[in-house]
């Protein structure tokens, strides 16, 4: 039987490492084949496991880490002045070899920076992106960058294009429709880097550019992998949590108003929070770093033990795909 | 009685001069102290109109322009090789004091140019902004810009941030709350042009900033003005009316399945289309140009008649509020 080793930044997100033991252990009992350390101050750390009880601790070890970085700390200083940090550790045990993939929920800016210095990027790649599925009228489209890089130069907007479009293929899609999100589909409309790295793609081979995107086109299903800078993804993201959020609170104060609604609402309601899960997937299942030597999953910092379980699964699928080793393969291929 | 004259480019708009017509006789026949002219190619306008039985033609007159501005032209081809156009001529009875407003379907990017050309900014501010009312939890609020200039200086968004709180004022809120848009509230968040807009806001006087605000805050009803580059509101703004729609689809279809939830449906739908209706201000309201020397008021391209009559109601509350003069005075007392 084949072992999955990851690593886990046990002290960062606004949770902390209560929730974070709390996702590991449950991930345990159900992969039986999964072995965890968890990465960060010992003593917490075994007081948190040890109020646990029937913990298979062959599986759950722990790699001492002294330090902490703070959910505003800027990268930089993260990255100059913590070099014991759990997050840096983690990564470090990833890049020896010595666990299959690294999970955080920690400042997603410092595990950015960090996880480039540490791991590096792939051959013919800047910086990597953060990537999730967004739900749409016909299935799923991955967007990137969802906010890992704020500015984005057009070569980037470019990578993002065919590291999405690999990772699509990775996901069951036989020739993913590759889109720049644009405000306007004509050819002179939008930013000067998204106009060139419409020029990168309609030159590039191998990959299935279909021109812009808007912003209603994207839940349309009008492409399966959606191109953005990071600021522009994290916005749309975001954005779309916070209004289907609000919808079901608006149809939930209708449903209560009367009997009858009330049994509407009954039938209403689940569908909507459902609706409401499938809309915020890098809350609930974590978002990819893509582009890296090493599979490197950033839970939300608020997502809690649930929300962190669902990023261990999606490090554990990634490893099963062998996905760096498959983006390595086809961007040797597609790239200049 | 105080009458109100409007020029409409009855040539720009993806649904073309019939509806533009029909659009104007009907808000005729609605307010009786409404004079319009209308202009284009004064053949065809005259034959569209001769189309409609009742029209009081001495409240809807025809001002001849020879040229039209196609919805994919280059902004800076409009402007240098058509001088002639339904557009500019429109903006030009506005600019020699003949209208009050001037209601437009046509190419954003042109319309922008030639209002910024012919009626030149106000004083202090370096480029207009679209703004449009967005739904939240608790009310409504000004997101702008919306579209019209793609890339913005912090200047550019610090300018924004006056202009939205002197209109959501004007609009009946007394101390609007004035926040930015960003990917994080924390103060190392964002890029350049973000941070610097903040350092000038805080050091503002005369307006209430309160902040970062993310893209779930907006719909939270954090803020009551939102300010942010063309690019992101656009894609904000689009992205949610798409979200909105696809929401609607969705629940319409698992309503369909059974006789009891069709009469569940009869309960949600209607809410639900409500609220789409509610998440497209820009598409069916209009959005506003600020920052102008006059009342331009932008229709959204494939809003149809109902779009149209409600672009120019909107420039009717304008006329009314004299939202540039007010605009002026406030901006004297808050610019540096």
């Amino acid at each position: 039987m084949s072992v999955q080793v990851i690593a886990i930044d046990a002290m960062g997100g606004d949770f902390g490492p209560r929730s974070i033991v709390q996702a590991c252990i449950a991930c345990l009992s159900v992969t039986p084949s999964l072995h965890l350390t968890l990465v960060g101050q010992p003593s917490l750390l075994e007081e948190l496991i040890s109020s646990h009880s029937a913990v298979d601790r062959s599986r759950l070890t722990i790699t001492p880490a002294s330090e902490v970085i703070s959910m505003s700390e800027r990268p930089s200083h993260a990255l100059r002045s913590k070099p014991d940090s759990s997050m840096r550790v983690a990564l470090e045990l990833l890049r020896d070899g010595k666990v299959q993939a690294c999970v955080s929920s920690g400042n997603t800016g410092a595990l950015m920076a960090l996880s480039r210095h540490v791991l590096k990027t792939l051959p013919g790649i800047d910086r990597p992106a953060m990537v999730a599925a967004v739900p749409t009228q016909t299935g799923y489209c991955q967007v990137l960058d969802l906010g890992a890089n704020v500015d984005c130069t057009a070569e980037q907007l470019f990578q993002f294009a065919l590291m999405g479009s690999v990772a699509a293929q990775a996901l069951g899609i036989a020739r993913p429709r590759v889109a720049l999100l644009n405000i306007g589909t004509e050819d002179v409309k939008g930013n000067q880097q998204v106009k060139e790295a419409a020029a990168l793609l309609q030159a590039a081979s191998g990959l299935h550019y279909i021109g812009y995107v808007e912003g209603d086109g994207v839940y349309r299903g009008e492409a399966d992998v959606v191109v953005c800078d990071g600021f522009v993804g994290n916005i749309l993201l975001k954005s779309s949590e916070g209004l289907a959020t609000m919808i079901s609170s608006r149809l939930e104060a209708v449903f209560k108003r009367t009997l009858f609604s009330r049994c509407v609402g009954a039938l209403a309601l689940p569908l909507m929070r459902r609706l409401q899960a499938d809309l915020a997937p890098a809350r609930h299942n974590g978002a990819s770093f893509l582009g890296l030597q090493g599979i490197v999953i950033k839970s939300h910092g608020s997502a809690g033990a649930q929300g962190f379980q669902s990023a261990i699964e999606r490090a554990l699928i990634e490893i099963h795909e062998d996905l760096p080793k498959r983006l390595h393969g086809r961007l040797e291929g597609l790239l200049p």
